[in-house]
Parts: structure tokens; sequence; C-alpha cells
């Protein structure tokens, strides 16, 4: 069960085309509801919006493959099911909400064009959907983000403006597009649209193999594992949700762990799509929806990341390893299992090559 | 048209399973035959030969994906099909070709084993096919070899027996487990039930994508591309097959010019899988059923690796870029048309990373 803080309710309400209403934010199983809402209509909800981006965003994505390896399945004793994202349009699972999101504005957003902050994927997904769609994008990358993100930007169109690498300046620039040219601001992750489409990911994977015990996530920005949360909830049986993070950026276990929104206090990772911060929308939904966070190392990473490069053989970014090497770290807990991994994304800038 | 030596034609009349009858070699368009043949039950034999290939090798073999790119597309200036052999069972194209040959053969045959020389992908290939069906494999590989395929080699329970990475060498040592262990052995790319095998990649190709004009494929000592050129005539529809050859490694570029085989003058190149020779099985049926050959240099093929690894999204190895790298050389002649690439295989030395 789901909750919301009533300011991201009603924008939730309106996706839906019909009205609810909360009193307040309430933990998981402790949900007050007035009018005609209750718990279950909440599930319901989610799971008529969720198919619902998924119908919306259909034409525009790629339905992406599920991949296995006999020799990554002995290795970890159990039976493994990658949905590869890297595969996706733009290189990365972020085309899936970036498209339901920009799809879900008005006419006279739509006119106005779109403003967004990213380490890079989600920069590329805004360009691309943007591209298709007509609409002007505005990205605001920092300047450490790889090279291969940034050309890839500029290919679809969208409008670079490169800032300070932290939050602040991110955000400081964002805000002052979305005041000069009137473009509306999309959030990579904390955003009710953007993570229903993440989430996609997930319930095509559950179509496919309904049995999954697990999904093994990545968490940066929270956006994909909120959704991964919402899909197998709706989409799976007895599915539950892990998350891999970095020790470098382990803001979510943290935030997990202390019961509010914690910050990073190094980003020191290889996985550069991990080192930004949940939010208030996608915390909730991570605090009930995700079983556990692994941490694991930089080293865990890279050998992750090299077994799908030469078992899968297929191109993921240390980002996507994540899940793996949190699977691999604790395998002993799985074995005999099927289990879902999410290869987020593709996009590596072959000249900052780790091995 | 294809014609055979009277030696190799018995064999293959046996794997058709009824008899046929030449005169000796001769051109295209003049062979001369007695008895009930003649030039167009010769290619129904061939045709129907590899529709059996890949009725019996189905069932060990994975029926590969075919996979797209709008950017590549857009820089050759034509609709481009990749058929990633690089998820082939053991990485690479070989296990086509290998399975149906070891498929082939008698059950005294199969008690006593196979033995292969191989520059890896055939290797793996044949202890793959090995394991599967219970027969024992001796391999024979050059020293220099990629530590990856040589690991790949014994993860697969075959015998490893390294030598100097010299075709003299490598014949001998494969001989010498002939004579001592009775084992039969299996040439990698001048056997006609391997040859066919590997047809059965664009036959697949072509199934799927009837309307290609050309087949792009890498040529290292003939089987594939001699597998495909059976394909393209008998599953395509007026489609031509182009080679790719690097010019360090350019005897099947010299021996179609000189209408006999040659042998590589220096074998330098990033293209390991393609530094052997044709054989007197396959060069016949390259110089009827291939085009043209196109070489390229050392840097065109890493350009192309970099390129599928970036914009494909999937590891290939350098020898499988080659065909890339040919088509982007001269892709003023391909415009506007739909050509299918091979990408034969996937098995990379990451320590070994060229970029």
């Amino acid at each position: 069960m789901y909750g919301f803080k009533n300011s991201k309710e009603k924008a939730f309400s309106q996706t839906l085309g019909f009205q609810y209403y909360f009193i307040g934010w309430a933990p998981l199983g402790d949900i007050h509801c007035i009018g005609k809402d209750n718990g279950h209509k909440h599930n319901v909800m989610y799971k008529k919006a969720m198919i619902n981006a998924h119908r919306r965003i259909k034409p525009h994505i790629h339905h992406t493959p599920v991949m296995t390896s006999r020799l990554l399945d002995e290795m970890v004793g159990a039976k493994l099911f990658f949905k590869c994202e890297n595969f996706q349009k733009g290189g990365a699972f972020k085309m899936r909400g970036a498209v339901n999101a920009i799809m879900q504005l008005s006419h006279g957003q739509k006119e106005k064009g779109v403003v967004t902050h990213s380490s890079g994927n989600f920069a590329q997904a805004v360009s691309l959907a943007c591209q298709s769609l007509g609409i002007k994008a505005y990205i605001v990358m920092p300047s450490t983000a790889p090279q291969v993100k940034k050309n890839a930007v500029m290919g679809y169109g969208g409008m670079l403006v490169e800032c300070e690498p932290t939050l602040q300046a991110r955000e400081q620039n964002a805000k002052h597009l979305v005041d000069t040219k009137g473009a509306t601001f999309l959030h990579p992750s904390n955003n009710l649209e953007v993570i229903l489409g993440q989430g996609t990911a997930a319930k095509e994977l559950l179509e496919k193999r309904p049995r999954l015990s697990h999904v093994f996530a990545p968490i940066g920005g929270g956006g994909l594992i909120a959704g991964t949360a919402i899909a197998a909830r709706h989409f799976g049986s007895s599915c539950t949700v892990i998350g891999g993070e970095p020790f470098e950026a382990d803001d979510a276990y943290r935030s997990l762990e202390s019961g509010t929104i914690e910050t990073n206090r190094t980003t020191n990772t290889v996985a550069d799509g991990l080192k930004t911060q949940l939010g208030d929308i996608n915390f909730p939904l991570i605090q009930q929806g995700v079983d556990r966070i692994i941490r694991v190392q930089e080293s865990e990473i890279i050998t992750a990341m090299r077994l799908i490069w030469e078992r899968l053989k297929i191109i993921c970014e240390p980002s996507s390893a994540v899940a793996l090497a949190a699977l691999l770290k604790e395998k002993g807990a799985f074995q005999g299992e099927q289990i879902g991994i999410l290869i987020s994304g593709g996009n590596v800038d072959l000249d900052q090559w780790p091995f």
C-alpha cells in the first residue's frame, strides 16, 4: 500500500482522471482516507496508472529483450533474467519516464518546452523524447558528465547548459531556465509520471517472467526502484524488490535506516549515474516497496560490469552493474530462485574504461 | 552454381543421403555431370543440405537476434540489419558448424572423440558441442590466443593442447592427436558440414529480412563466408555477399585476384580470428558466391568496433567489426539499400582492449 502527501496526490488524481483525497501522509498500513477512497482503491489506482503509462509510451519506446546466461546462473546458483534497458532508446530506461511525463504536459506547456538536470541518461532521454514530439528541451548537465552523454544530448537536438557538478548548481541553472523561458521543469526521478514510466521496465519483465521472487535494481535518484516497487507489487507474484547501491554513494541505504532523506557524504564512485539523492515523492514508495538495499564496493561493481560484458556480450554502464554486484555479494540468500536484474543503461564513455 | 572436386563430392552425397557424380572440378556455369545430376539439381541439393543442417542443429543453438541502429543507418545512408552471433552459444557463429559436423559423425567416431585446431572461437564451439553430446574434445590452440578463449575451452571441458602460433605447428599437433587417440579431425573452416552449419546464420537473417540486397561478412578461414554465399543464393532474393578483410591478412582478397589459394604474408592485425587462410573446399564456393572483398586498415577496424560497442551496446570482437568497417569504407556504393551484417562473435579479451 502506498500513500502520498497532499500536494502530490492531486497531480496524481489528475493523471488518473478521477479524484481522491487523503489526510496527509501516513506510514504503510495506516492510511486514513476520506471520501470514496481506501487502501484497496489506492492499489488499483497505481496499477491502472502504470498500465495507462505503459500503453501511452509503447509507441515511443523499445520493448527491450530479457537475456540469460548459463554461466552466470551457475556462478550465482540461481536463474537470472536480465532486463536489458541498455538497448532502450537513448541507451537507458530513462526514456520510459521521460516520454510518459512529457506526453502528460498540456499543450501550452509543450509549446514552451521542458528543462531538466541530469547526470546524463535522463538528459538524453528528454532530448530524444522532445525531438520525437517536436518540443524544445533545455538540458542542465554537470560539466563532469561523460562526453558521450553530452554528445548524445546535442545529437538529439537538446540545448546543453553545463554547470558545476553539485546539486545546488544544477537546481539553480534549471530554475533560471524555468523563470526566463517559461519551460516546465521535469525532475529526473522525483516525479510521479517519471516513476510510473520507469516502472514499466519491471512490468515488462514480470509479464514475461511472472514467477520472479526478487527484482534487483540500482538506486540513484530513486525513480527506477520506486517504479519497480510499484510494478513488483501489482504485476509480480510475491516478488520483492532489492536495491544495489555503492558504499561511496549510500544515501538511500542510510535514508531507509534513518527514516529521512539523507544526502551523500561522498560520491567517489565509478557508478556515475548513482550520485544523486532520493526525493520526497519516491522516498515513501521506496520505504514501502523495497525489501532491502545491499551496498557494494567499487571493485565489486567493476567485477560485475566485466562479467556482464564478457558473459552476456552486452555493454552496460557501471551504474547498471551495481544490481548484479549486490546479488553476487549476497548470493547465498538467493539459491535456486528466479531473479530479475535490471540492466539500467549502456552509455559508457569508452575513453574512461575502468578495467 | 557450385561444384566440387570428386573427393569432397562423395562426402557431400553421403550427407544428403543420395548419390551424384561429377567429372572433376569445373568453373561456374560449366559443370559437366554424368548420371542423374545436373546444375539445377546441384543447387537444390545445397539448399536441401542447408535446410537439413539447420533443422539438425536448431535444438543445440540460439536463434540469435537481429539488431538495428538508427544512428548507424544515418551514418551509412542505408538500412542495416546486424545478425548478432556474438550472442550465439560459445560466443560466436562457430557453434553452428561445429554442432552440425559433430552430429554427422558415426557412433564409432563419436566414441573416440574429435580434435581441432583453431585461433579460438571454433575451439570453444567444439568444446561446448562435445560437452553437450558427451564426446571427448582435443583442442590445439596457438599459445598467443586470448586467455579468455583458452579459459572458455577448459571451462567447457575441452582438453587444451597449446602450440606455436603457426599453421604448421597447429596441423602437426592435430595430426599427432589423430594418430595416437584415433580422434576425428574437424577443420574449423574447410569442411562442408561446418560450412553448411555456418551458413545458417545468414539463412536465419534472410528468413527474417528477405529483401536484403547485400550481406557483409568477415573472411578468416572462409567457412562463414562460404556458408553465407550458399545461404544468400538459396534463401535470398538477388542478394550478393561481400567480404571484409584486414589489409594485414588479405589472403582471401589476393586469392580471388590470382585464382589460387594464397597465404598471408603478414598477420599483424587486431582481428585475431582472421589470420587463417582459405581451403580447397571453401575457396571454390567463395569464388562463385562472393561478389567482392573490401580490405580495411587496422584503424578502420577499431573505429567500426567502437561504433558497434557504443551504438548497438553489444560486445563484438575485432574480427566481427571488419564487416562493418568494409561497409563504412565504401558506403557510397550502398546508399538506400537494405544490408545485412554478420556480427560473427563477441569473445574479447578485455585486458587487451584496443581503444
